[in-house]
């Protein structure tokens, strides 16, 4: 591997859930709008205000934030420490991929419903602007590597690049990744390529 | 970095605490011995019968393992996703290094008591054999690389290289480390060399 002189802003994604309308609704009322809280890093996102309980297996976690908008499917990303002890293992995959991935009860504070698909383990990626991918020879769906320095030096290893116009570049790991690499929320990291 | 064609077993080590006699005591009561559950890898430890809770923060967590056997210090071993919200940040450190470290309160059947120092974040390292270590030309002190294959492809650096007659060539992660490369208890990788 050799290293590329570009710096890759990493941010730490908490476990969060994708709502769609339908299940929006079955879970805060019909015609129900979420409510934004904060602009994240992707342009295109916000974490709301709303958040919903899920149960997988044996394990019950309050209070995951969703993220919006409004999604085709519902989709729940959590970590494998999340998982740990539940009867459950989630596949690892990337958003929006959703084949084979696990079941969960959702709950809100209009009801509840049960999901036979949707929860997964995120598969680090990294987000990448149309105009970032040209200046920085990357393509979507490349394969790449980010090393991080620090207290935890580590080099993650196939990271999905994903390349949309209104993406900005930031690599997205979980909290495990994070941990892993001594990365609180928010860090950075070089680019590696296969040489 | 180069590739050494040495394969390396690793090791997930859960949270798991050692303890003092005079701890050990005060937790378990008077003239207290602690019971062997199952001999573990290192042929000198060996996972107890007995657990004890922990307090640090804002956080309990219940049924931490001992490890024996007794130790000078009493030294508890968490993962960075143990002490999220906790309020506590205790340092990353090798085994046996306290300095700085955080306290915490145990719990047992006999009684409680608090410890100023002895709550770390256990700092990745492979226990190599004296054998072992001249076999693959690796000195105690050294800090190594491992590639870790599979679903979550990660190279681990600063690898502390640990070298005593009664060790037995093995890389411990924590918890998060070993969810970050998709390794479940048991994996393996192989070693680099910074070239």
């Amino acid at each position: 591997m050799f290293k590329k002189n570009i710096k890759i802003p990493i941010e730490v994604s908490a476990r969060h859930c994708h709502l769609s309308q339908d299940i929006l609704e079955k879970l805060f009322g019909k015609v129900y709008k979420l409510k934004e809280l904060k602009q994240l890093s992707q342009p295109s996102d916000f974490a709301c205000q709303e958040t919903v309980d899920i149960k997988f297996g044996s394990r019950e976690i309050k209070n995951i934030r969703v993220v919006g908008p409004i999604r085709e499917k519902t989709q729940i990303e959590i970590s494998l420490s999340d998982v740990a002890s539940s009867g459950i293992m989630p596949p690892i995959k990337l958003s929006g991929d959703l084949s084979g991935s696990a079941g969960a009860i959702l709950k809100g504070p209009a009801g509840q419903i049960e999901i036979t698909e949707g929860l997964i383990i995120a598969q680090r990626h990294l987000h990448c602007g149309t105009d970032e991918a040209q200046k920085y020879k990357l393509k979507n769906g490349e394969i790449i590597s980010v090393r991080v320095a620090g207290s935890r030096p580590v080099v993650f290893e196939e990271i999905v690049v994903r390349v949309k116009d209104n993406y900005k570049l930031c690599m997205h790991i979980d909290t495990d990744e994070g941990n892993a690499a001594g990365i609180n929320k928010k860090g950075e990291g070089a680019l590696y390529l296969l040489s």
